[in-house]
Order: C-alpha cells, then sequence, then structure tokens
C-alpha cells in the first residue's frame, strides 16, 4: 500500500490528470479503508506542493453565469500563462444529484486544455466532509503543479465561509441589478469579498451593469475590508463576449503580486491550516463521542431537554463527556 | 453538598439578590471542585428559569456612552414595571483588569434599585470561558425572575457574535458620526443589530445624530435583517439627557411582542441551547485531548509543521486523535 501511494503521488506530480482524479476520489472516499490510504497519500504529497500558488474563491447565486464566467476566466489565465484547477463546492448537489450531471457537460472549452483540471463536488456528502475534503483537494492539486485554484461554491452562505476559509482571495460575483436588490445577497457574503464581479455586462445589460457597480461600490464602503491594505473593487464584464475578463484577470494579478510574498498571506495561510487541523481534531472527537456504546442511546434524549430549556446545556455537555471519557478525563474546565 | 445546592437555588428564587452574586461567583470559578458544584446548581436551577424574559445583546465602541446608556435605558425598564439585570462580557477586562474597577463605581444609580442587579465580567478568563459562563448566569437570572437580561459587550468582534449568539435581540449602540466613519465598525457588527441606537444626541452633536442615522438606515438597506420579518430600525438618543429613551424602550417591546410568543424566537433559543451544548461537548473534549500524556509534547511540534505547509492539517489531527483515543476509536470518517 505504501508503494502505491508513493506511486500515486509520483503521477500527480508528474502532470498526470487521470493520476490526480484517482487522487482526488481517494480522498473523497467515506470507505474506512480508503481513508487510511488517503492519509498517507496526504503526508507524501503535501512537502511537494507549490507554494507560490494563489487559491481563489468563486461564488454567486444560481442564475449569475459561474460557469461560462469561469470558463472564460480560466482560459484567460491559461492564455496569460498559467495552469489552473477548478474545484467545486455544492453542498447541494448532493441533494439534487443535478449539478453533477451539469458540471460534466459545461465549461467543455476550458476541460480539454490540457493546462486545466476540472472536478466537480463529490456526491452524497455533508457540507463539513465537501469542504473538509476541498482542503484536501487543493494540496493535491498544488502537488501537481498548478498555479492558480479555483474553488467555485454557489450562494448558500455557510459555505462560501467555508471557501473564504481556504482560499487566499474571495471573488463574488453578481447580477447587473443594484439598489434594494442589494439586499438580496445573504448576510455576511459580501463582506468576504475581496474583489466583486458584475456579470452580464452586455447588451441591454451592459448600462444596468454599471449602475450595479456603482450601488456595490457605494456598499463596499460600508464594510471593513477583508483583506487590510486591500479595499475590494468592483468590476463589469461579459463572460459571453469576454469583454472585461482580460481586466478581472489584471485585478487578480495584482492582487497577487501585491500578497503572494507578504507576510499577511502566508501568515493567513499559517491560520488557516491551524484552525483546519483543530476543526479535523475536534470533529474526529465528536464523531467518536457519538459512535461511543455509552452515548448513543442518550443523545436524543439530552438534546430535547436541552431544547425544551429544562436541563441547562452545560450540565448535558457534562453527561456526555462523563459517559464517553470516564469520571476521570471528563472536567470541564 | 446536594442540600447547599438546594438552599442556593431556592435562596436565587426568592429574589435573594446576594444569593444570585454568590451562585454566579460558583458557576465563574475555575476550581474543579467548585464547577461539579456549579454544574449540579445549574442542573436545579434552569427548570425553575423564567421563560417569557427578554435577552438583550447591548454593544459599542469604548467612548458610546454604554454604561451611561444602560444606565438611563434600565431605569426606563424597571419605572415600566419590569425587573432588569446586566450581565458584562468583557473579554478585555480580563487581560486590563481596568474595567472591573469601573464596573463597581458606574451604574451607581441603576444598582440601588431592588428591581435591578448588576453583574460585571468575571477576571482571568479567555473570551470562550467569559461567554460559556454568561450563558448560564442569565439561566440564573432567569431563576430569580428578572424580566429582561442585559448582556453587554464592547466592540471586540468575536464578543459581538457569542453575545448575539444567547440573546433574543442584539442591539448597537454607536456614535453621531455618520458616511465614511461607518468604515469604523467592525465587519460583521451591523449585520448583527435588530435595533441601532445612536446616542449623544444632544446639544452641538442633535444634527450629527440626525444625519448619522439616516447614514446608518441607508447603509442598513444593504444588508438582510438578521431576524426575519423585522428591520432593524435605528434610533436617535442622549443618555445624559433621557431624550429618546423612552422610545427606544417602546421600540425594544414592540420587538419583543412581536416575538417572544413567536415560532422564530422559540426555534433560535432551542437552537442556541443546542449549539452550546455541543461547544461546550467539544471544547471538553479537546481540553481533554490537550491534557492526555501522549498528546501534550507532541502539539507544538505538529502546530509548527502545519503552519509551514509541511504537513496536512489532516494527518496532523489523525495523529492527535489517535495518541488521544488509541487505534481503534480515532478514525475519521
Amino acid at each position: 500500500m505504501g508503494t502505491d501511494s508513493e506511486a500515486l503521488v509520483e503521477a500527480v506530480r508528474s502532470g498526470d490528470r487521470r493520476a490526480l482524479a484517482q487522487a482526488i476520489t481517494l480522498i473523497e472516499s467515506t470507505r474506512e479503508s480508503d481513508r487510511e490510504a488517503a492519509v498517507r497519500l496526504l503526508a507524501l504529497a503535501a512537502p511537494h506542493a507549490k507554494h507560490d500558488t494563489l487559491r481563489i474563491g468563486i461564488s454567486g447565486v444560481p442564475g449569475v453565469g459561474k460557469s461560462t464566467f469561469i470558463e472564460a476566466f480560466g482560459n484567460t489565465v491559461i492564455d496569460r500563462g498559467r495552469r489552473v484547477a477548478v474545484l467545486t463546492v455544492d453542498p447541494s448537489s448532493a441533494l439534487s444529484g443535478g449539478s453533477i450531471l451539469g458540471d460534466k457537460t459545461r465549461m467543455e472549452n476550458l476541460s480539454r486544455r490540457p493546462e486545466a483540471y476540472i472536478r466537480p463536488s463529490p456526491a452524497g456528502t455533508t457540507l463539513g466532509g465537501v469542504t473538509g475534503r476541498t482542503r484536501e483537494a487543493i494540496v493535491l492539486c498544488e502537488a501537481a503543479g498548478f498555479d492558480v485554484i479555483i474553488v467555485e461554491t454557489v450562494g448558500v452562505g455557510q459555505s462560501e465561509t467555508a471557501v473564504a476559509g481556504m482560499t487566499d482571495m474571495f471573488a463574488l460575483l453578481v447580477l447587473p441589478s443594484g439598489g434594494d436588490e442589494l439586499q438580496g445577497i445573504k448576510r455576511g457574503i459580501m463582506e468576504l469579498a475581496d474583489l466583486i464581479v458584475v456579470n452580464k455586462a452586455d447588451g441591454e445589460l451592459k448600462s444596468a451593469a454599471d449602475r450595479a457597480a456603482a450601488d456595490y461600490s457605494n456598499a463596499l464602503r460600508y464594510l471593513r475590508s477583508r483583506t487590510p491594505q486591500w479595499q475590494a473593487p468592483v468590476k463589469t464584464c461579459s463572460a459571453l463576449t469576454g469583454v472585461g475578463i482580460e481586466m478581472v484577470w489584471d485585478t487578480v494579478l495584482e492582487y497577487w503580486r501585491k500578497f503572494s510574498a507578504s507576510s499577511a498571506q502566508s501568515s493567513r495561510r499559517s491560520d488557516q491550516a491551524r484552525a483546519w487541523m483543530w476543526a479535523e481534531t475536534s470533529d474526529g472527537l465528536v464523531a467518536a463521542l457519538k459512535r461511543h456504546p455509552n452515548v448513543r442511546g442518550r443523545v436524543a434524549q439530552l438534546e430535547a431537554a436541552v431544547t425544551a430549556g429544562t436541563l441547562s446545556p452545560t450540565v448535558a455537555a457534562q453527561e456526555l463527556l462523563k459517559a464517553f471519557l470516564g469520571d476521570s478525563e471528563s472536567k470541564i474546565t
């Protein structure tokens, strides 16, 4: 098995896209034996991951033209000399299954280019599962030598926060409608943005897009910027005609050049990695607790009493800890 | 010990403020033996807690006049026939110690009224510790029959989110300066607000306060409201002269009447209680892991490798889990 992992990591590093796909499938697997192999694989791959990459999160509500934009944008990135990987975080696809099929047929143009790699969301997992595995997939793409890692997500709130927590830069794609309609954007999402792109700035919508851009610029004035020394710009483009896409890339490049060698970015990545380690540890502990025979039968009853307000959450937590760890280990201090 | 807890809970329920102070001191204690007594106390008190209370979080940057406002507001609440408890969450006081002394001398007028109870922040604890214990203090105040529980916090970002997560309504107190200066407000804080109060609307600042109120109203248009079917209003007042305080209370009362019997509020409280139970459980597990002799010596080294990017966080988490739980229990699935 050890040799298998080594061979797979070698193949990934050599730029073999099929090997990369196989490696990501392995880390996405929920089978226990696969998980052990995945941990070995990650242990071997991490030291070889490219460090001077740009991890960029791209979000936007359904209908904003995310696929078309990422295809146009990705092609521009490649034309300008970089290799690009696209990963998607879409917890809804786990339920509907619909966008999985969609992923296969979209971005056809981009997916045919040897400098690109496109990976749809894994099916049948929770948001936590999807994002945990996406973090690992980023590292595998970096071990495969990709320069720009795009993590795409849909506008459902929680997943944006998760994606912002695993990327260097976060871009929000919006429709050319402004003013009161800005309210439609989920609370807190705009605050995550390092860049806002008004898509569909073409034809009859051109002037609406310009007005929307002004509205968004105005709204951003009320928000503190996510990244110190970077005021999130608002750009307009048409992913359909390609107008403005180069300008978006220039803005991303400006950000990348400004922060790639900065201590701000390296400390953000360090913080993200440390937080990820503790989140995985904490998730693993809670999962082990929930599996424990002394705990399993009691969770529902304790939760019911806690939500009814008749049992203090602290007391319930203490009972769960005692049941799992035994008396000596379970002190909350 | 069991009888002691029962007697203390009885005294708290009878409205004995000294007993309430003693009970809160017990739950704030970090001594292990006190913790056990505190858990017993909470188990006894929770079923007797008043349910039709309003838990209101009040936040604002230093200098906005929070103490003066809460004193004037608290007096109005009492004049209108309700009993009010004030708890503070101030992680900075744990460091500086300064505001502890300040708490004793401020709100003098309010603290002398029998219908009021004021409790400063516990010293020497982390944000997590403060907020965990504050949640418990809320329940004790409700067992003591208080109607309105004010949880006060300073504008440091994390504590606001924590306080919003333990209250029904969240009010933000701001200075009479608007426009670009709105940027000074921490990211995300304004989005937590169910009510914005521009304080110091008196003398020369009266018209500035009106302009600020208009600016805040405008800014709020870009944010989705925290509570469905409630558009956060912006009010002006002067805690110094008392002008506008009654109007703030009327607004709070309107909110309370609208939501106190609603399923939205009861499900928010249930969600908060469930989240608190799991947060305490998870914190307790991580604390037990960190204390474990097999783990203690390795955390620093694993964190260093993870932040340097040479070790995958997943692999590090797996090692921590194995060290703590042993091979059989530590599978991340």
